[in-house]
């Protein structure tokens, strides 16, 4: 499994990506699903991988490879706004299944997706999200994050939280406990977390952070939450019987 | 779907269950999923249904039929023990699905789990639940609760906050939360909520209460949960870069 979230705010866009990858509980391993295209001045361009491991870095060398086209390919480089970039992610995960897809068995179905987003000059920061199927959708105001891989556990404080107008810090701090909540029932979703906060307008990559297992931080935020939390359940209202 | 659970406590025995049943979103209705097993004095027993309704309903009405057998049929008036209880609850699990199951279509295999406990004079409270196989699980320290259904969404905040040593008012409140981010996210898990507390050593019921659609104390718990849990993030440590 994988566990990737995206968040879209007023003030800026919400990366975070596990980097756990698993063929059976027996035989995991720790790869980066971060990926980030970034031109300063120009664009940034975040990109957070689930499914298999094989098609998701076919994706992304296909994707990069022809960022190194000169021949007028279209590219990540080239491309206007972030619905081109969804079209050239969706084209290239075609690509990539065209070739591997029917020599997978059925157990192990050709499966990649991607959460991505940033911002392009003259453009707002935008957020999406491929399906399998390689069809796309677009993270908006009343929907304002975007999720793939074991979702559940942690969605239901991104849920309480996050508005559009949610502050960056306070929205990676929200994403990191969503994190430390799923990884406590999915052994499959696991440790270092990659977290990228993009402030809108800034046209560069200025807080990116790797949250490795045994992280002080993380583990403080962690223990904090728990305590913050039994607290406010004691000034609840009671129920009366 | 549904959703129950059941946490353990050192001062008793939360039980909550949503009331919602469906075939399809275009087809659904409301049943309680929580029977009682009442005799001052002597035994408390609840159970919380989840899977087919009529595998459900004709599981609780053979334990009901049997209760009232005078030919020596052990049943749930005359178990020394909740873990003879919980063979009774297996046992006729198994009758059920002997005449019932193997006409079920593939799609909609027979299924049916419980979630029950409670106490019987001379033993301490006690919580188990089963599986579709009929098989079953008694709750511990260790882990203090258990759930069917829909269980992950409501999983994280119970994880957090509930120990043996939580109070009965605070782990109810908790595990009320834990529906209401179940019902944010999954339209199979309805209201009403039906919410059992029992008190350790009591041998009756005394907290017992329906929470329908609109119910101004759900409303005041949720509203006052998140704003409690936004103002527990903006107190966070921030991420340093």
């Amino acid at each position: 499994m994988t566990y990737c979230v995206g968040v879209l705010l007023n003030d800026g866009i919400i990366f975070a990506s596990d980097s756990r990858t698993n063929a059976g509980v027996d035989n995991f391993a720790t790869f980066c699903k971060m990926t980030v295209f970034e031109r300063p001045g120009d664009r940034v361009i975040v990109m957070l991988s689930s499914g298999g491991l094989a098609a998701t870095q076919a994706i992304v060398s296909v994707l990069k490879q022809r960022c190194e086209a000169t021949d007028g390919t279209p590219n990540l480089w080239t491309a206007r706004t972030m619905f081109d970039v969804a079209v050239l992610v969706s084209d290239a995960t075609r690509d990539v299944e065209r070739r591997d897809g029917t020599r997978s068995k059925e157990d192990l179905a050709f499966n990649a997706s991607f959460i991505f987003g940033g911002q392009i000059q003259g453009e707002a920061p935008r957020l999406f999200r491929t399906y399998a199927e390689t069809n796309f959708i677009e993270a908006e105001r009343d929907t304002p994050f975007l999720q793939t891989g074991e979702t559940k556990y942690g969605k239901p404080i991104i849920d309480r939280v996050i508005t559009p107008s949610t502050t960056l810090p306070d929205a990676a701090k929200c994403v990191l406990v969503s994190f430390d909540s799923t990884m406590r029932s999915n052994l499959s979703v696991g440790m270092p977390i990659d977290l990228l906060c993009y402030e809108r307008d800034s046209l560069q990559v200025r807080m990116r952070r790797r949250l490795a297992p045994g992280d002080p931080y993380f583990a403080a935020l962690s223990k904090e939450w728990s305590e913050g939390v039994r607290t406010v359940f004691k000034q609840l209202p009671e129920p009366t019987w």
